[in-house]
């Protein structure tokens, strides 16, 4: 197939963000791209060839968006997957394959396929409802602190909580769940892996997230990840493990914990562009965008070794501000050395919505750590 | 001013390759564009806000659309000084000036303005006609060999001649024209020069033009340029001469040539980004195209520095082909250690076409030029 004509028709399901910096890249090799999304006002609405508003969850939207491509990626997981199916039963390349995306949609199967590979992962529980907790806390079965996880539509952070106490599970939605063990792990690690359609398997460098002293959260994503050799080692090889394992065509974002004896335990996975892997735009000499781009079309993959250190510090709106969005100070950031805004152009901020990234590189990872935090402290999105 | 707001508006004349890259800087920041080419399929109309059909020679059509934006800048010289001058005097932000393109868009002008500000430049003679040029040879006040250049519409390599012999004169259009004296030169070097409204000037390293061994044609970008260092000085101290001469806004590319005795001479400027900087994509913490968006814009310089070394390629269409282009071996070169092919689009290849640019980089110059001759003899841009 020759890519790099109009004859080729690359489809997105979701116009968000990550879709819109894998157009960018799409661009760059002329590729010609057809994105659906059901917001009219989709960030890649202005960097695809042909927008179309649909539901993502809707079968019959889906399918007809589908049938219009040559080759199907998303930017979201939660997509219709039954007409992803119909799809490449009837000959479109559906990449990552519907058969990925069902293991990954539910956490409690993602957590079961880790079992089935032998591959660590925190040890956990199974429920159909989250009423049931109850009975396994008074059998001990399971016991206070864990982390209660929704099996469905987790992404991104939502139906996740920490659970101390009787009361923390009051108002939690009674749908088939997990219960994890809190690990007092050393550092939260990720591993991008990109496969091509034709086996090509290549890693990222270990990335590190290092959280703020006292709220639970992560302030800087860096890359490398200030590890030792050994334990970088591990975790990459062990992030090929799953990516086998899944067998998936794309990139695949593995998220893992460093455990206090240097024993690497995989949380969960994103078969996409990951915000892990934002540093690359700037730090690699193949940005995860591109490399999706390539593995999904069976081209050659790109090396993934760092040019230079890259943090990325993600911009959420402060607390405390609703409305049109001001991004206070951008100018002194864009004094500093190595520092690129990415603005995600969302016009209203709200606290802690996620409205861009900036990423900060220099050849001394120790530099760019100063840096990172002097923009941390300096630009504010406020209202 | 706010640019990181829809109430901002940025205007870009001419639509081609130059505006796309451009563009991709403008997702990046979100700033809101509004562009305008003759051509109704142009690079840019799927990268920008507002996409306007017109012609840039005309006045009106240069005028209206001008009205409409903030800031204006251009990727094309040829665009109506005078629409610009009214839109300037009106309060419209036009960068580069048309002070600045005044005289860049006349080669003898630009020649005398360099003489007027005492910064070297090859000899040349001003003639009002071509046909002048024949009693000057005979005078004996011009030598064979010479370089005849029009005056007006020297963009991109038309308008240039070289004249051994009076029946290389024969066919050239009656125009305002200069003979300049042809420069054994060492090494044709480029320094793109970038000041901000506010004054703020940053120069990026010297690139080096490798020409071909036989044929008078440019193989290589390469950057660093592989001079001697004091060289490299005097040539970015050059630079920074001709830009404060000029004053211009934006960026500013300045190409020169070594002379046998080390001499720095200028030979033309442009006004914005260049293919002399297009290495800068993937080698240079700052890109020259994110730079020119933010030295129109008043913001404030990146650094010019390069993370690693870049070599640039020119994609141009094989000779004896024409029709649908087919870019041979293009997965060949994309298993290279980083190169990057940038493919511009255009449906037809002929001849010499410009067709695209392939990036090569690497931490060592010396290997990334051995990668970079692999490139060139594996890629072909044919039908």
């Amino acid at each position: 197939m020759n890519y790099f004509s109009s004859d080729f028709k690359l489809g997105i399901l979701g116009g968000g963000q990550l879709g819109k910096m894998l157009l960018y890249e799409t661009r760059k090799y002329d590729i010609y791209t057809c994105v659906m999304d059901p917001a009219e006002d989709a960030p890649c609405r202005i960097a695809c060839n042909e927008f179309l508003t649909g539901d993502l969850m809707d079968f019959d939207a889906v399918y007809e968006f589908g049938k219009k491509v040559d080759v199907l990626t998303f930017e979201i997981e939660n997509v219709n997957v039954a007409a992803l199916d119909k799809l490449e039963k009837e000959g479109i390349k559906v990449y990552p394959s519907p058969a990925t995306l069902k293991t990954i949609q539910n956490k409690a199967k993602q957590k079961l396929f880790y079992v089935d590979h032998e591959i660590s992962t925190a040890p956990f529980t199974r429920f159909a409802y989250t009423s049931e907790i109850g009975t396994a806390l008074k059998n001990e079965s399971i016991r206070f602190p864990f982390v209660w996880k929704s099996a469905q539509f987790g992404y991104d952070g939502r139906g996740v909580k920490v659970i101390r106490t009787h009361s923390d599970l009051e108002g939690l939605p009674n749908v088939e769940c997990i219960t994890e063990e809190m690990i007092p792990f050393k550092n939260e690690l990720a591993v991008i892996v990109a496969r091509n359609s034709k086996g090509e398997v290549a890693t990222y460098p270990v990335v590190e997230m290092e959280f703020h002293p006292t709220a639970n959260q992560v302030e800087y994503v860096i890359c490398p990840a200030r590890i030792d050799a050994a334990v970088a080692e591990k975790a990459r090889h062990i992030a090929l493990r799953v990516s086998e394992a899944y067998r998936h065509v794309g990139l695949l974002a593995v998220e893992m914990f460093q455990t206090q004896n240097d024993n690497i335990l995989v949380n969960e996975v994103a078969p996409r562009p990951h915000n892990s892997g934002h540093y690359s735009i700037e730090a690699s000499y193949t940005n995860q965008f591109e490399q999706h781009l390539r593995a999904i079309l069976g081209l050659p993959l790109g090396n993934t070794d760092s040019k230079v250190g890259g943090i990325m510090v993600n911009l959420t709106g402060e607390e405390g501000y609703t409305g049109k969005v001001n991004y206070q100070n951008i100018e002194d950031i864009m004094k500093m050395d190595g520092v690129t805004p990415h603005i995600y152009g969302k016009k209203e901020t709200r606290p802690f919505r996620k409205m861009g990234h900036v990423t900060i590189v220099n050849k001394d990872i120790a530099k760019a750590r100063e840096i990172a935090e002097k923009v941390k402290n300096t630009i504010k999105v406020v209202s």
